[in-house]
């Protein structure tokens, strides 16, 4: 195992003079760049990059079609470290390609102000996603595969990396499902099964029939191999693109390859060799070295572009009463005529009215049945590819995704979400169906947008300005139908609000959205008959919030504000504009009323009275805060 | 199919004298009931409770062993719907058992007010967990399994009711896992396959080879059987309660079986029939009927009794630096002296110091691995068995699990989680090991509590308050070691708040918690020097919180008021402050220092610095806000 050949002095190799030995000693320079690295830095997890470098050092020479100099190169392959915490071993192979400097990954990996964070993002112009909490990469890679099997045709392959421990989450059986229901043979897994988990042995082990069964009985081609065996991994790697299914590579490791002290040891997961440890190490995989490869690069290709339409949003007439999900699913196949919008579903279409998109697009139209992590990983992917996602589910479910929310938002990638039946307002299937929590929950995501609108012609107006729109986006829309509240020509800017009723007398600010924006103007249609004039703001946009209007209101109604929301109190909309108020300066004590009660079925107005959300109650509470 | 047979008049049954044709008028009974209950709610999925009634029909009579008149008794087995939405069958049994009259079942269901919900909460004594958010009855079942194989020693038996569409939850196969790791051969899984999903069909159909062909993958005994052929199904259940291995049985059955009009039929998911057309179903069915049926009692036993032994918390001398993380491994560990307390880990037990418990309470420690969603869920399972379950993970990976956390509130659950390594604090390993919005995110869960220590002596004294706790009860710890502020006999109570710094010449008011609150103190020292008197809050108890000492810390220093967190802007410490100065009548407006933008890695030093949640920015924001 000990290399001593003296090949520091290379500098640069072309793929087509490499042998095996060549090879062999680019996988050593990985180990060793991946100790020497996060040696440095005092943390990461050189042992878990050692295991896979042989795997890595295969596919960098003799399988990933890539050009270096040109990362958005729309025909170059996909590599997504599905095992994030391989950071080492991802950032010694951009090493290896040319595009990082020795000095740069030595001396700033986990560094502050560094691109080569601890776990990749897509800071770094090759790394499509950010990974590190495990069981994610895997996902966005079916998303990506998605895109190139349906919509680019074009043949590039997406190579994931995954660790063996997050073969325990389920997010990767979603993943595997997905590829083989879609056919997703322009994806290679590459499973580095080491052993060893963060705090002891993994559950399955080395037990590689275990996950021969597994794989395959999924209908993925398993391929079992010895991931130190260059000749074997080659061979799979090969035979891999060939198949006709997706194939997932069982390359059996060991943790700490190369380092006699280390590996196939326990307790060395996510340690840094100590500097004099790292020294024998190096010795032991036969010296630093500083090896460039130019990989192969990918055969010149484009997308595959279809003609965009132009979008003719629907027009609603005033009164009508439409619900604000059909009006969505109307709305977003309108905005399908921009050939780059693609639509997901947790088949849930028939509810969310995403099968208007699928109805008139169904070429751009996937359904990923009920598996909302796999739902946000392919729309993760299909964003990586520059399409405009936008995925549908109720909003109780986004939470089953909340993870991989998070993660987008740490990828900046660009997604749209709509959740359908949110709130008491859906009735009868009780609290397990309704989202409570997604307005909260969806704010924390950073650099979301959190849209709620009121009716159908807002809620088309938004949906064509979420296509535009960067980040996470979300949409909340309402089950029932109610009426439409604007002319088809009124303009909602994300961020706005609007005032819906106000006079010169107004006592008192009434604050909803949604459903509750309707039980508002209900309400404030029975205080103006008590005397008490109320103003009603529509507060479409959650984040941005529009401060201005709530400042002007308030300063017209002395302060005396409801806020009125179909879900948990906190964190929601009332938490938003207590949050706004205070930012502005300008603190103000707002009647909140919500959802504090676990609520059970029942008719929509049975429970947004249990729930003290229905217009008696605005009215009982307005009057208080008006001191009527 | 058709059944004329006059059973209207049987009232009651015994297992003993029932033959296959009395359990084959059962099932009519309970289609037929699933159809009333439907028809007369105007809502609910009576076609996929036809699916499943000879199934249910079998188990109820022939297999399952519960006391109907004592649903507390601790050796009845537990029957859970994973597919919710078959409420209607559920309580067609219900009623078949005797325990819900006719008049309940068809006038209730649905109905505000009534148990009998859309989706079955444990309102209902027979109901051990709330179901119908899909993939979630199954993991719930693993942990209940857990309880009986590992803590109680008795031989009840879990029988747990999949949907087919479920199955492409990631968290199905993540309790297929499970099940197999620990070896839970006393649960018996039931798939009703019938091919049709909400929306279409679903995505394997009929495809019982791959079906067979997954879960025997995974290890479990698959068994294939025709779900409406009664002899196969009560083979299948015998075979099942005597296999070594968890048995899956797969059972090929028709959505809306005995009513043609819509049996197999697409477009009848989730559909109640309209009047006539129940009508004829139910002529169809044989007839209206009112079957009652006394099941076997299962053998009498009491569950394994452990001596409890004596609490003593550790005790933490003032100044030593302590990380919280680690005094919550240790205080679990003491407080495991009571016998009930069980630990779950997401295979990061050396990272939040579950190990502690691990290496005091072996027996009582299960390692989940990387599977969160499992987590959660097993950990529910254990509170069904009365079990006292603390789960712990990195404070990001809970998001993994936020529709099985929502759910646990829904459940009314009693569990007790810990989330380590919150915050930019956690240093290099970047944001996707950030816990950044796990505060926001528990404070929406129904009934939740949600505390944030800063020292050790607070974190012992929490974990011991949290045993006794009921519903979801979460806390925050820190990665670093910081000072131990309090003496070991400090009280802490949930709701409450410490002033650890306060004269009666405070100008402002410094309020953190965790990390932060170290910061607050350093910032405290800095502001004394420039004339500048602070009184600093430790907000250890963020929900329920005490506003009392809010109050009287912005009366005592003219509502110059500074929130620092380690988190994202929205929904945390400063929302929660927020909303309780409003909901006090009192609102003030906050100088709000949280993470605003996109951490990377770095020193925590750095990045708290960088987030301006650091000693130093604190001091500005006091100064400016103290107008010094």
């Amino acid at each position: 195992m000990v290399q001593a050949c003296a090949v520091g002095q290379l500098t640069a190799m072309t793929v087509q003079t490499m042998t095996m030995d060549d090879i062999r000693d680019l996988a050593q320079q990985l180990r060793i760049d991946s100790i020497r690295c996060s040696t440095s830095a005092g943390s990461g997890h050189p042992t878990s990059s050692m295991s896979a470098a042989d795997l890595m050092a295969v596919l960098l020479t003799r399988h990933f079609r890539y050009d270096w100099q040109h990362p958005k190169d729309p025909a170059n392959d996909h590599l997504i470290f599905s095992k994030g915490h391989a950071s080492p071993l991802l950032y010694s192979m951009f090493k290896a390609a040319g595009v990082v400097s020795d000095d740069e990954l030595v001396n700033t990996y986990r560094r502050f102000g560094s691109t080569l964070e601890g776990h990749p993002t897509p800071l770094l112009p090759w790394v499509d996603v950010a990974t590190g909490s495990l069981g994610q990469g895997l996902p966005d890679g079916v998303g990506v595969a998605l895109a190139g099997r349906y919509l680019d045709d074009l043949p590039y392959r997406i190579w994931v990396l995954c660790g063996d421990s997050e073969l325990a989450e389920g997010s990767v059986w979603e993943a595997f499902d997905k590829a083989v229901y879609y056919h997703l043979s322009n994806m290679t897994v590459i499973v580095d099964v080491n052993r060893l988990g963060q705090s002891g042995p993994t559950e399955l082990g080395w037990d590689m029939d275990a996950y021969v069964a597994r794989v395959g009985g999924f209908g993925c081609e398993p391929i079992l191999i010895d991931g130190h065996d260059l000749g074997q991994i080659d061979e799979a790697m090969a035979r891999a693109a060939t198949s006709d299914r997706p194939a997932v590579i069982l390359a059996r490791t060991r943790k700490g390859r190369g380092f006699s002290e280390v590996e196939d040891r326990e307790d060395w997961h996510g340690k840094p060799l100590p500097a004099e440890m790292a020294e024998r190490a190096i010795v032991e995989l036969g010296g630093e070295r500083h090896v460039t490869v130019t990989g192969t690069r990918p055969q010149p290709g484009k997308p595959r572009q279809r003609p965009d339409g132009e979008v003719s949003l629907p027009r609603y007439e005033v009164g009508a009463k439409v619900a604000t999900r059909l009006a969505f699913g109307q709305a977003l196949a309108a905005v399908g005529a921009r050939s780059r919008v693609v639509a997901l579903d947790g088949e849930v279409g028939n509810s969310t009215h995403l099968e208007e998109f699928a109805k008139a697009h169904p070429e751009r139209y996937f359904e990923m049945f009920i598996a909302e992590q796999q739902l946000i990983a392919a729309a993760v992917g299909l964003s990586v590819r520059g399409y405009v996602p936008f995925a549908g589910t109720f909003a109780a479910f986004f939470s089953r995704a909340f993870d991989f929310i998070r993660m987008s938002g740490i990828s900046a990638a660009n997604i749209r979400l709509c959740g359908s039946h949110a709130g008491v307002e859906i009735g009868a299937d009780g609290p397990s169906q309704m989202g409570l929590e997604d307005l909260a929950m969806f704010r924390t995501v950073h650099g979301s947008t959190v849209l709620y609108p009121s009716d159908a012609t807002s809620t088309a107006s938004l949906v064509r300005a979420m296509a535009d729109r960067t980040g996470v986006v979300y949409m909340r829309t309402t089950r029932g139908a109610y009426p439409v509240i604007y002319g088809p020509d009124e303009q909602f800017p994300i961020g706005g609000a609007k005032v819906v009723r106000s006079s010169n007398d107004d006592r008192v600010t009434l604050i909803g959205a949604g459903v509750t924006l309707h039980n508002c103007l209900a309400a404030a249609d029975e205080l103006a008959g008590r005397g008490i004039p109320a103003r009603v703001v529509d507060l479409y946009s959650l984040c941005p919030i529009d401060t201005q209007t709530l400042l002007a209101a308030a300063a017209a109604t002395g302060d005396r504000i409801v806020v009125v929301e179909d879900h948990y109190p906190a964190g929601g909309i009332g938490s938003a504009v207590l949050e706004a108020f205070s930012d502005a300066g300008h603190p103000v004590a707002i009647k909140h009323l919500a959802v504090r009660g676990l609520p059970g079925s029942g008719t929509p107005a049975e429970l947004m009275r249990a729930a003290g959300i229905s217009a008696d109650e605005i009215v009982r509470a307005a009057s208080e805060t008006a001191g009527a």
